[in-house]
């Protein structure tokens, strides 16, 4: 009997992860073949499918990946951080940069497809979603206590409507191609600060 | 040789259109058959095919519709109105009335996931989106002149980030079922109002 190396399964997996990102952000999810799957990432159907039972199970593992890297990101920042706004408006940064990938920005769109078709995506893709407003809704908390944004503005609320704002982002570069994220950011950033902004203050 | 009434053949494409929009909303643009239709508007194949070639005809017909409905929209607001903030900003309930019609926003993100396939899709898209955004920055204008908003502000770029968020909505709709248009609407007006207020006024 073979013995299992967990940290050789835990590559093997991530080999097949990445060459499937990477097959269904250049041909979308529903055209892209496990045959496609197999020779981007060198290995005989069988292996494969010894990793993952279907292709559904491949962008499932994606979308949960996805959803730990957002709760993982809030989580390591500093609850005490004396800038609580900045670290709001780093997060749009990064999603921008996350964005201006074009391999990332359409794999987004396929798993954000895939929510109404898969409920083991949904779950996945709700509960990043979850994890990201929660932590958003904390540092506008504390941006409010510490006076940097209006106190009269609801956390959660704002936490949403930042939420709309960043699904808008990937929404607009499908239907956009003029819309370019790096060009964007520091207008997202502006956005975002000038509704949080007490009233009487720039941004 | 029977006589054409252009006012007869009219009505029979209205007719289709309806039928074939109510099931691309209920089932899908791609899951929806021409059969499906054929009963829905209560026709014949033989019949249906006579106003439109296919699937994808009628499709790109509900989009063209769109586009002119947007732009008769913003055709119709008088150029001289003494409050051309309001004008923007009953736009934006108009939209949220549009969202919470769950038939409407269905059909919308059918539409949408359709530019990326059929580039006649995508040219009415991308026509019913340059006379949203022509007609949101010709209004920011004459606010800014009107000294409602911050003139300091590019009103074609405040009109691109208007549209980031309308995309937004229709996404969320999407992926998160408890986003409810009709109660977010006014969060919708304040995000925008604030962004584009002067820095010094509340809003």
């Amino acid at each position: 009997m073979r013995k299992v190396d967990p940290e050789r399964q835990q590559a093997k997996r991530r080999q097949i992860i990445e060459a499937a990102a990477d097959c269904f952000a250049r041909r979308g999810f529903h055209a892209t073949t496990t045959a496609e799957i197999c020779a981007a990432a060198g290995m005989s159907p069988g292996n494969l499918f010894h990793y993952f039972a279907s292709k559904n199970a491949i962008i499932e593992a994606i979308a949960e990946e996805e959803w730990r890297d957002t709760a993982a990101y809030f989580a390591a920042i500093d609850r005490d951080t004396p800038d609580p706004l900045e670290a709001v408006l780093s997060f749009l940064d990064v999603v921008m940069v996350f964005a201006a990938d074009r391999s990332y920005s359409r794999l987004a769109l396929e798993v954000a497809a895939e929510t109404l078709r898969n409920p083991v995506v949904g779950t996945s893709v709700a509960a990043g979603d979850a994890a990201m407003r929660d932590g958003l809704a904390a540092l506008l908390r504390q941006a409010a206590a510490r006076g940097q944004i209006d106190p009269d503005l609801d956390p959660a609320q704002c936490a949403k409507w930042i939420a709309v704002l960043i699904d808008g982002v990937f929404s607009r570069l499908a239907l956009d191609t003029g819309f370019d994220p790096v060009h964007e950011a520091p207008m997202l950033r502006r956005v975002v600060s000038r509704f949080l902004a007490k009233p009487g203050r720039g941004a």
